[in-house]
């Protein structure tokens, strides 16, 4: 039921204070929240971006949660341009990873989100240690909710190491857009 | 350095529809969140009751976290009657359990404010699986903070049963008033 | 259409600092704005009272402006006392008077909200300079909207005196049939 | 002690719906309130812009006040460009009238921010109908205050027209000094 997590496709990252580009491989043992969103999108702004960011606050210290921000530009392209991305990082004083989606060879949708079927920003995918997709939700995710659900995966070890491997291979590449294959 | 919970102390219990009065003993096993309130305490009102009470829907199917609210009235003790309180809960369309904290022989503070030593309204105060207090914080707790706190206690399974019987003896009774030893 | 605001009945006031107890007769030449609470209203502690003592507070120096605060308990009267209705204005640190609406003879409505036909609380009234409801509003009222017209009422000087009493005598409008009893 | 307002200096108009360019002589005789803002402040984004286009659409209506939205832009220059200004009008869904302040020949302070010598974004300027500013606020504006504002403002009538030409001539004051350039 639920899916492995597809790669990112990052054009290029912000905020990484010299850290090396994340990659949800490499990230496998930790959870992951991941926040896509447009910095011209309302409710991101008002709500999704806000509550990533306060989470990462609360989390980057601890080491086993990781936040990560994506700025999936599926309109207005000309507008939210990278120029345009790091004012807004600035002016909203945005301290956690956050990628730029890479845009697709064709269609205004950028590849993590077409690789991720999203409807739209806000979207928060929560990731658990094992590499899987334990929430997927578009709109506005609730405080309590979230925090209760990032909490419990972060108490809780991954599973057997041994299925992790076959599983990561498959998708090692473009071809994880469609995680056809259930977890381990 | 966090100590066993000392037990509630409750003269009369509303919403409980039909359950039997719930006690922290009997709840050893589960995660307790209490919420100590006065019904005309503004931060209550405003932000610590509907959060108490968010919690409660969203976790009270799941069995293992149980969310409580207490009314601890130390002050204006005319003006937050039995009757107020019921339609406090009504008017509000509280469900959670709410017990009224039972007025003490001498002084103002109530029995259970003074066993844990709360410095006012609101109080959150986290209890594990054990029995022992993993948060006691005093004003406006975060949403996602707290939401973290307790999932992550929620997915951590109790600790030796050896260690609880004996604990949980000294804790039978009004004695709960001074727990001076450390949680075990 | 619009009706002269028939007179309070208020049973005791609050907040009056040492001064007389006021009437919209007396008010005649000032802006009056009402709001009707109830203390365990929700819509009315989150929104209602603290918008109009934000009013109060903006304009209490003018002179031209009053914010007046009343009481009217059709529910849950052993609940809403005097005593419980003190301690709320302590804890709510509310500053404008606040009259308590006379309990009517028969029935669970006061005779203020009677006269006025609210239909619940909160009720914001504004009443002009010449004594004339200008907004009877169920509900929340907006920040903007309010302001707006209270700005327009206190800006419009009374119109002439000669035509006042006339409209007074006979309340022009079918609404003006509650009020049977006088002022007090 | 007021200053007359110093004429807008706009490059572009943008949600004119046909209307021509407005012009603060030409809206001599209404209420006009000014909200400048950058499309990437915080502030403006969460108060100002909300504010403004609630105003604007409250009051649209009455034909004697006029909210008028300017894209004040002293930094990011690069990002908050006119696309990016169209996209954030239509994901905001901005209906006020919203002019462009024209860059400087000079300095990155455009030219209407020069002349009301305003501190930053988010500034509401509110000026009456003889051309006169009332109300010059750096930061977030209180609704309630606001509307007061404006509400006496748009029930007081212009004065005497022949001490018009005048005021405007020589501008009364030494605040006037900043708008050397005359208007469009």
């Amino acid at each position: 039921m639920n899916a492995l997590a597809p790669e990112l496709s990052v054009s290029r990252w912000l905020n990484l204070a010299g850290a090396p580009p994340p990659s949800l491989s490499g990230l496998r043992g930790k959870v992951v929240v991941l926040h896509a969103f447009q910095m011209l999108c309302p409710g991101c702004v008002s709500h999704g971006i806000p509550q990533a960011q306060k989470l990462h606050r609360l989390l980057a210290g601890r080491g086993d949660v990781v936040v990560i921000g994506l700025h999936t530009v599926f309109e207005h392209h000309a507008a939210m341009t990278e120029v345009a991305l790091e004012a807004f990082i600035h002016e909203y004083r945005l301290t956690m990873p956050i990628g730029i989606d890479r845009p697709a060879a064709r269609g205004p949708i950028p590849e993590t989100m077409g690789r991720y079927d999203m409807r739209g920003t806000p979207t928060t995918i929560v990731i658990d240690r094992d590499g899987v997709i334990r929430e997927h939700a578009f709109g506005q995710a609730d405080d309590l909710s979230l925090g209760v659900m990032v909490g419990a995966l972060a108490a809780t070890p991954p599973r057997a190491f041994a299925t992790e491997p076959a599983v990561s291979e498959d998708c090692a590449g473009g071809a994880c857009a469609a995680p056809a294959s259930p977890p381990g």
